[in-house]
């Protein structure tokens, strides 16, 4: 059967800064400028969840999409989406949360439920000029 | 001359939260559901600021839209940018930031700045899915 | 208050077809092409909503954009999502279903619902080159 | 019958600079900066032409959008398309081609042939982030 | 010479259903939900064709894109463009039209045609939020 | 360490025509057409630069996008942005303003600067129809 890989978009909205605690305040605002602000700042993200695998010689799926969202959902959109990600987040807890930092915590959150397909990639936008991509290692 | 309507979309990325100090809690919460959360979220947001006038016989403009930018980014993106908007915003002290606030506080920080040409509509995208737009009255 | 515009965007997937039983076959095929295929063909459309009226000054909203999505999903979109636009939905019973039509029959399912705001635009795209507006009259 | 506006988005790639040949060279520099250089430079253009008018009770259309297609590829793209603006364009001769005049320009030579419908209005996007509108007066 | 993809997105218009005759209605409803309407539904796909090879010394191209685009047209879109993809498409003769079974079909029409450059992805997009890539094994 | 694959898009807008010198003008027709036009046309271009490279462990960063915005708008975007591609480019000098041509002249510029991160790839928008990448080999 051949492999194909299907990709599902979602979205979630939340407040973050930029901030490592283990160092000082001035050498956080020399290394984050404005998106160290202690007061927060924002944005609309959005994931692409990508899995990879034969198709199904029954459904035609890779993977049901509709499952995919749900599992992505439970495991990460639910607990970011109108968040702090900085404050409130079980998978960011101690984390920093720069775009590269949440996809890495993503993919541990999802790949634990995808089989039989595998999760091939994450596609992480912080905004429409920037994104980050793991592919798991 | 023609009158043509000319527009430039600026972007600003901040947190808030929706919340009426004027209410109880629980009252905030019934009406604005995650949208008040006390941890704030955020939101990448566009703003589409329209001015129409005479097309000027000697530029062919309207009005130089590098020249608009940069009023808008004086007068309200300056602020507004990587800003907690319940915190931090001067345009927004005392008030609840919803997108119809917002749209209409940045109205009243531009419109006396564009003459001749005057503003005529504002667009204010808060999500992909949500906008709103405001014509100054 | 001022008075302000809020829009919600939705989306459908749907089968139709442009075809007046009126006509021969002849004609419908001379009048709409392939889009007159008996076989059906289909789109991705997204509805745009747009509420307008005075800001409240309790809310800061023209009105909740959430249960203005529960109404617009209740009235039409419920009813045309995945479906046949030719065969399977009430408010088009007997219509050619064009984006014309389209957009006018949603506009009197929807328009009862929105008080106390008053519904002032439906913008519907048919594909990412093609849309049509209407206001109610 | 109800009144709706249909739109169709065309486009094109063209070259032009910014410049009116009535200044001299340091006035046209202090007025339009980079967009004046003399060796050109170019935009993918987005024209969206709406008209309006009556919904056939026959077609359910305003007017046939693949109609109208032909009428705007045949008096204004075709020869604006990989073209240069300020050089080889009739309906911009002698015109400084700023977006502003460009739309203005294409009104005038669409207008005249949508009847019964009416020419509405056009939005001409320079890039993603200017567009400039015209509704004919 | 330097290794270059070049990718040209076309669009088509189609209705479906996901179905599999082998299966009971029942079954068919509960894997497929309602993708299964018998009624059909319906898409805006956008296929993008990636094809890889040296860049021609003479030419500075891959591949020729509009050539590219022809053959796509002539091999795929033509025989899928407002068309049923359940009942009249030739490439999707007794296939269950996923998203991942149209890639893999319109894989096996393309990949011939293209040389001396290789095909080496096609992404379809079955909604703004769904796609599929295969990179033909 | 995760290894990460971070991206920025920049912007830039330019004037060109594909022409081969070494070639006849009839063969520069036949091979071109309309792109070949002596009178220019012109993009808005998007690049896509995407670096790989461990998330560090202090900034959470595989590299500062702010400081890899500015690296590549002093190495490309600068020399190339309301410019003529064929004329005043210096990384062009020579070339064949193809995308594939243009998308190797910036891979070249900008690999030496990103260290300790890597160019993974660059994608370069021509249109929104049509793009190439190149991974550096």
């Amino acid at each position: 059967m051949p492999i194909v890989t299907a990709t599902r978009r979602l979205r979630f909205n939340a407040a973050h800064r930029i901030h490592n605690p283990a160092l000082s305040d001035a050498e956080n605002t020399r290394l984050f400028g404005k998106c160290n602000n202690p007061n927060w700042h924002g944005h609309n993200y959005t994931l692409e969840v990508s899995v990879t695998g034969e198709v199904d010689s029954i459904t035609g799926y890779v993977m049901d999409l509709g499952q995919l969202r749900g599992i992505v959902e439970r495991e990460v959109i639910d607990q970011m989406d109108h968040r702090n990600l900085n404050l409130e987040v079980e998978i960011l807890r101690g984390i920093n949360p720069t775009a590269e930092n949440i996809v890495v915590a993503c993919w541990n959150a999802i790949a634990p439920h995808v089989a039989p397909a595998t999760l091939s990639k994450l596609r992480l936008w912080e905004t429409e000029n920037n994104y980050v991509e793991y592919a798991g290692h």
